[in-house]
């Protein structure tokens, strides 16, 4: 094991293909954005009762988009190989879907840095889903968080993805 | 607003329908499990390059599975109506699969107490998938986390669910 | 220094004053409900923009409350001495008052153990009072934060306590 | 529902005026202090047990004050549309004060960024005052926590804000 | 793959091996003690400078026995493994001792519950040396935290354990 | 007690030599990085286990290494007047030794900023190192965490600083 300490090279100390938080200190810092995606699956039932208002816990969507935002704010403690990173925005929205039918959430990460934001959008959505979840268990047993995807991601060397129109 | 605190009968201080922590003092304690799943649908390179241990950040199995552990213990944080409550048990699986092509990821979530945890065990796989996507992204943008949800719970009042074989 | 780990008395590591978490090992588990209250003073036309829902950065009494809630649970992370303990109930309520002029803040907090649940109480109120101040920062800078204390306390040996009406 | 991704303009993806963390990415970095202040209002004997060293807890003012200072740290986990941020300094001062009677609580935030730290020093007299009350709570159930407040703050395109002298 | 959840048995959802937080359901609740220790060991002149107050950045072993609290009731959060569990004491005692030369860190931890406390004992003593080592860095650069170890342990099914003398 | 809020100087709130996280301000940004190191001492059955992959609770080098790299990432949680800052590279390394007999533990940490990152490297060797104890706990009560020391350190004004060859 050697440690090379030579700037902008960097130092792998992991031949042997163990994990690691991969050296970002040689990129630049650019403007980066990411949108996500996913969707709660309810029954038509449990979607009358959220839209009514009716949930014991209390407002669904109202709860769950706190809890994304909250959870865009910690995914570099949850995913182990992420870097922690300062964020300039986050934006989550909940949309009731009948034709799901169910809940569509989206999020919206931004930072200025030198990686990018999926991780935090995506982890904002799965937070918001997992917090629906929990809103409308008591009532309905079989919900199921789908499709959780990036939509787009603009900044950084590997350029923009666009995975699906916004 | 008025807070009357009886033993059991307890406390509506949101006759409003706003958000609140459910009062469960009342209920017994029961041994609870909870087995959760879902699954991270990939391209059949990809796969590849998990099975083959090339993937730059490391073992995306293995950081995967640590990941769903430590986010079992973090549910409570994570989704804000959550009881805070010990876990006797997390076991998370990940299985590569061809078919999907993907990962499929299990998980269980044990306890003795007042509530259940299923939120323990779909935020173990929620967080081990999002672990997954982020260990592929270099390679895939177009991961896409599947169909979390609950397989199987025990204990409490509401009876045994089995959504699914386990 | 000398540790007599003998049930029941046990073990002051320090007779020099210095901090620590006191032994409740030997207290019985009883029922436990403590509710804080606490006032953030606005001007009246702060008050009114929150009533109107114009606030730029959302609902101000419905995020603050979902961040009281949460911030409960963190009480043992915050307060050095604080014992961590399973929460079986947390209800936090805020109201606009004219009077004030401004929202009055309420937590209930409730579980069965060895120690009592005031601090959680009393951090929901302070964390929903901040989450409050953030919110309407924008166009006031002269927010205050009143009076968080103490309403009641039930359960223990020291018996009730009421400071005032609920 | 659409995000505009443009530079600088950005995507209101809350028509509906529900909560957002907003963004920031167009503004400055400037360098942000804040100072913020409150009390903490005791009984005379409690006061004088604190100055004697007596709180069977350890030393109230010392736990007190590493606790604001953590509590700073964790600011954007408590507040839901706070911005995480590096922090470059922060100070807790605690006074006993026999006019109050009660302990006076200030705090300095500061940092060089996009948005102001006053939340940051805000929270830490918040945290730092709840810990007083944890550590005096087994002599005096009628503690109260008064006026948390702005003091000054500086930095940021407002302008500087001066609400008392420091 | 099969989650056999019978009462007692369960379950190794890992015939591979890979990691898992063990059952402990079946375990009765015994009142649990165990007591760690450590050293930092330092220059001599480092040693005088903090038992003359002089550090500073402040009180080196009153900040660190905070931080070996605090640090305590994160063990769960750290070590991936470990059961979160409450805690009903912790004491952290710090000895300045000229002959090693350095800093003596002893903690206990105590709870009532299905698995030992030694990992939160380790945890404290680990956080409070580091915190030392952070409260000295400016004057010496060759601290080294030395010899964390268990002293005692009590309770459980394997019996008392007693390493040295505490 | 005043506050004077003047660029570059700074306000010391405390003349009193009480705790304050200092005000790193006025310092450059530069590269930092820095390595530590520290052991496991076992017994060399231990060890043989460990190399053979029969420990209970699952792979430990692998399960340490993550708990070491998230580890870094919360050491400004774990030590109260550590610097929040992003981290740009953190690898941990964990190696077997039949003549210690143990694990030694390495890890690097960088970034770019205004404090070192030392604390952050000597966070994540004593993380691991406390979950190797973990893993192995079971059959081996004695184990000991020695030496956890600075190795090299580079950036910032007081200029590189060489303890032994990484």
């Amino acid at each position: 094991m050697h440690f090379s300490v030579d700037k902008g090279g960097l130092t792998h100390i992991d031949e042997s293909g163990s994990a690691h938080m991969v050296d970002v200190s040689g990129k630049p810092d650019t403007e980066r954005t990411a949108i996500a995606r996913g969707e709660v699956v309810l029954r038509p039932e449990t979607l009358a009762l959220i839209r009514q208002g009716l949930m014991k816990k209390g407002d669904v969507l109202g709860v769950a988009q706190i809890a994304g935002i909250l959870g865009a704010k910690k995914t570099s403690e949850l995913i182990p190989l992420c870097h922690p990173l300062p964020l300039h925005q986050v934006d989550v929205k909940l949309e009731l879907d009948d034709a799901l039918p169910g809940v569509r959430i989206t999020a919206l990460a931004r930072t200025t840095g030198k990686t990018g934001v999926e991780m935090e959008a995506l982890t904002a959505v799965a937070v918001a889903a997992l917090t629906v979840y929990d809103m409308v268990k008591a009532v309905e047993k079989g919900a199921r968080i789908h499709n959780i995807r990036l939509v787009e991601k603009h900044g950084g060397l590997s350029g923009d993805v666009i995975n699906e129109e916004a």
